[in-house]
């Protein structure tokens, strides 16, 4: 095993001067993009990974997490395997395969990857298998990220929402380390699931993976861990358009010099889309991740907009 | 006049462990692209408006430090005139205009940078003239970035050179802050004048302005306050060609998720060019600035290379 030279890496506090200018907003940034494998994921696999007893991981993930995963498990010299839609971004299927795990490929036409993970875990019963949001590890990991912030005095985090992993994390760090600040959510309008359940009372899930470009909040509804955390302990949910989500990563391009990816710009995109809940606070935005393609990311940032 | 509450942002810290891994080499990044105005030219220009004693700064600049120069005079309450060719991109001109600085727009056909400037100190009998590079507070200022970086305990710190602002500043906080670090420079093959300059032991001037991509590095030649500095006590200078220079803007970009200008990326370019020289070796890559149009970085980043 190697030695564990390696721990999580502080979160990036970058000061927005000129976007808070802009916005009449006073925002800090706190960036995870530089966080190993350019994602706050990593806080949550390496501290699975160093607490499970197994020495076998087992994960589905086309994004983040099945990076960070395989990253930590190479760190500790666990084995790691993620499944992934054969149809994945090459760059995502070289990333994982970079830290030496073993990169399942499925045609999601004929298996699901619940089917294809439920039949790796058959035939590996020593193996553990991560939910990249429904998880304690995962959960507690990202708790140090909230952890972090609470030493900020921020009034409002605004977090952005897939599977709930990072917001019920933040939100059990800043409570455990006495910071009563606000959490606000950031999810796309277009994958609303999380809205709803706070709403209803209880987890709504979509029939089928909803359609954003914010493909980290894909996840057809929030974990039941996370939302026994979240529900009646947030300040808000703030529903973006993919507009929005797009303006905000050309904002932090032009304006803060930061690379974003979409799920990263959310929690500008909540700003921008009700900005009247946040003046006059202290707000705390956080840019959860920044691996974006080239071909996306240059898309993007050349398209013009005039609403903001 | 305001309040003082702005003072410059210490350098970022950005661990690159995946882009080390892949040349094999210990890198650790110092950007200054989060820094005020997006360069490290904020810390030159704040240096310089709290310390003279005019009220009113004069400067040619069609880049940062201008906007430097003039975000630091709004800070302060001090006029601001900047001297920048019609031709100029326009969202840099709007840069400087946004911190309610004048921009003095001539067309270089028919006045050079140096006449208009001259004229207008003329008619400002009470102005300050401040270079970009060579002047006393602008390399004072810039030294606080040795300052910092001596702290790490780096073998060799790898800095972009142009008109030697930074590398002199840089020079000069590392030694009197106890480091003895070397100092590398990085310049663009096309406009080698600095290395020329070394190399003979005098001044070398480029004859016209020279044509690269890196355009904070298009100074005609080193300030002679800054050669005085960097003669003799430079490990080396390595001449990057402009193809090294867009493959690091590409490299930062997908292995750092690093926005840099091509300027930025030249000591990353250097380390490409000569790796052997850094092989073993705690190396310390300034990033020195990140603004640059969204239409040349997508076409950077979009385009591919098998050099390296």
């Amino acid at each position: 095993m190697k030695p564990l030279k390696q721990a999580i890496r502080p979160t990036t506090i970058v000061n927005a001067a000129r976007l808070s200018k802009r916005l009449g907003i006073d925002l800090t940034i706190a960036s995870e993009t530089f966080q190993y494998t350019g994602s706050f994921k990593f806080r949550a696999a390496y501290n699975l990974v160093i607490n499970v007893s197994q020495s076998h991981i087992i994960a589905a993930s086309s994004g983040n997490f099945g990076q960070a995963l395989a990253y930590a498990c190479s760190l500790v010299g666990k084995a790691c395997t993620v499944v992934m839609p054969k149809t994945s971004a090459r760059v995502k299927i070289d990333a994982v395969r970079e830290f030496a795990a073993e990169v399942d490929l499925i045609d999601v036409h004929n298996t699901s990857r619940e089917q294809r993970v439920a039949e790796l875990c058959r035939q590996n019963p020593g193996a553990y298998l991560a939910s990249a949001y429904d998880d304690p590890w995962v959960i507690e990991g990202n708790a140090t990220l909230g952890d972090e912030l609470a030493a900020f005095g921020f009034d409002v985090v605004v977090v952005p929402v897939g599977g709930g992993g990072l917001a019920s994390g933040i939100l059990l760090g800043l409570r455990r380390s006495g910071s009563e600040a606000e959490l606000c959510l950031a999810e796309p309008a277009a994958a609303n699931d999380a809205a709803l359940s706070l709403k209803l009372g209880y987890i709504v899930k979509s029939s089928t993976e909803p359609q954003t470009i914010a493909d980290g909040a894909k996840t057809v509804s929030l974990g039941e861990r996370n939302f026994a955390i979240l529900k009646n302990n947030v300040s808000g949910i703030i529903e973006v358009t993919e507009e929005a989500i797009k303006q905000s990563v050309r904002m932090l391009y032009a304006l803060v010099n930061l690379k974003a990816e979409p799920t990263g710009a959310l929690s500008l995109a909540a700003v921008l889309t009700k900005p009247e809940l946040f003046v006059g606070k202290r707000v705390c935005l956080v840019v959860s991740g920044a691996n974006v393609d080239a071909a996306l990311y240059s898309e993007i940032i050349l398209a013009s907009n005039s609403l903001w």
